[in-house]
């Protein structure tokens, strides 16, 4: 496949590409055009176009795309077959509900194990994935590679369960303690979730909403 | 203040700025010029200075940000000093999760009351705030007019439960549901939060390493 380099912005975009292709699926459509894509998706057509061109061409002139190809090609390109391996560091509340309610495997990933140092939980299955106590998490990682772990753990001890955790070899960090983590290596990608991004996107609209009202 | 008409581009950026601004402020930077603060973010100094041009004049030639007074300024967009109020919907797990971590206060939003079906957990206080019965939601509403409801609730009643929100005047619905709730109501704005976005930005991250590695 031919592979130009791509930005950050157009990999951002290909899960909301996943998740309409999904939709439309579900909706029973076999092809979209790119006017019509970008249409429902608030992008324009050229954009849209200029996205895909990047993993080469997937669509055609007059025609538009084949909805099911596309949607396993993007899945294809956001490595959705290759079936990661995941653990979860932290079953609190937030850990328990990825646990029992975030489709990992839907998505495509494999949730092996949690970790937790609470003697109430350790030992027990949740939603089919046995919980080890964390004091074992170092040992248990250098003998059963993982790519992705969940950080779910308080923010006091986020940033050292991040470096012990890099240091076993994991590769990804789908990180939710509410800090900002930069691990000072290359080789270790992080994802910061950060909740108040979206709430606050919210008040934007709100207060503008609220400002426009008062305007009147 | 002067206002053009924003891009969603930029107003997705403003709580990453305010962010970074925080950060600053925490280490005593007391100001920064927009090629620094571009470098930080990985953005071009002319997208910062355009992003905050949208709002008004901020910077000075050859002088730089004063970061305390843009991180009042972003905040200011951001409608932070508004105190919107907050009615959380549904305390399973990732309710229980915000309600405990969450810093809505820290955010500038007020968090006023919960709600839920279950007996256990209907007329306790967590984190200060009462857990209410669901049943009693919309008479509630009506009394207690509420900016945002936080929507926690289980997928399948996801959207009925959204109508009913929208119907009793809330005007902002933060999405927890991974359903993507599209209300035909363009009174209410729904902020839909999909953990999976950046789990796959993960995993396209991992997969191009992978792919990377094979080919040499």
């Amino acid at each position: 496949m031919k592979r130009e380099r791509i930005s950050n912005n157009v990999i951002r975009r290909l899960p909301m590409y996943l998740r309409k292709l999904d939709d439309l699926i579900y909706h029973g459509v076999d092809r979209i055009s790119s006017g019509e894509l970008g249409k429902q998706m608030g992008l324009t057509p050229s954009q849209i176009r200029q996205d895909f061109s990047c993993f080469g061409e997937f669509g055609q002139q007059g025609y538009g795309y084949r909805v099911t190809e596309l949607r396993e090609q993007v899945a294809r390109i956001l490595g959705m077959h290759k079936g990661f391996t995941v653990a979860i560091v932290g079953v609190g509340n937030l850990g328990h509900a990825l646990m029992q309610n975030f489709g990992f495997e839907e998505q495509g990933f494999n949730l092996v194990a949690a970790f937790d140092l609470s003697p109430d939980i350790v030992g027990n299955m949740i939603s089919g994935v046995p919980v080890y106590d964390s004091s074992t998490l170092s040992d248990w990682l250098k003998n059963n590679p993982i790519d992705i772990v969940v950080l779910t753990v308080p923010r006091n001890i986020a940033r050292s369960m991040a470096e012990t955790i890099a240091d076993c070899g994991v590769k990804g960090i789908w990180n939710f303690t509410n800090i900002e983590l930069e691990l000072d290596r290359p080789d270790v990608r992080v994802e910061n979730i950060h909740f108040s991004d979206s709430l606050l996107t919210l008040g934007y609209f709100l207060a503008e909403q609220d400002n426009m009202e008062k305007r009147k």
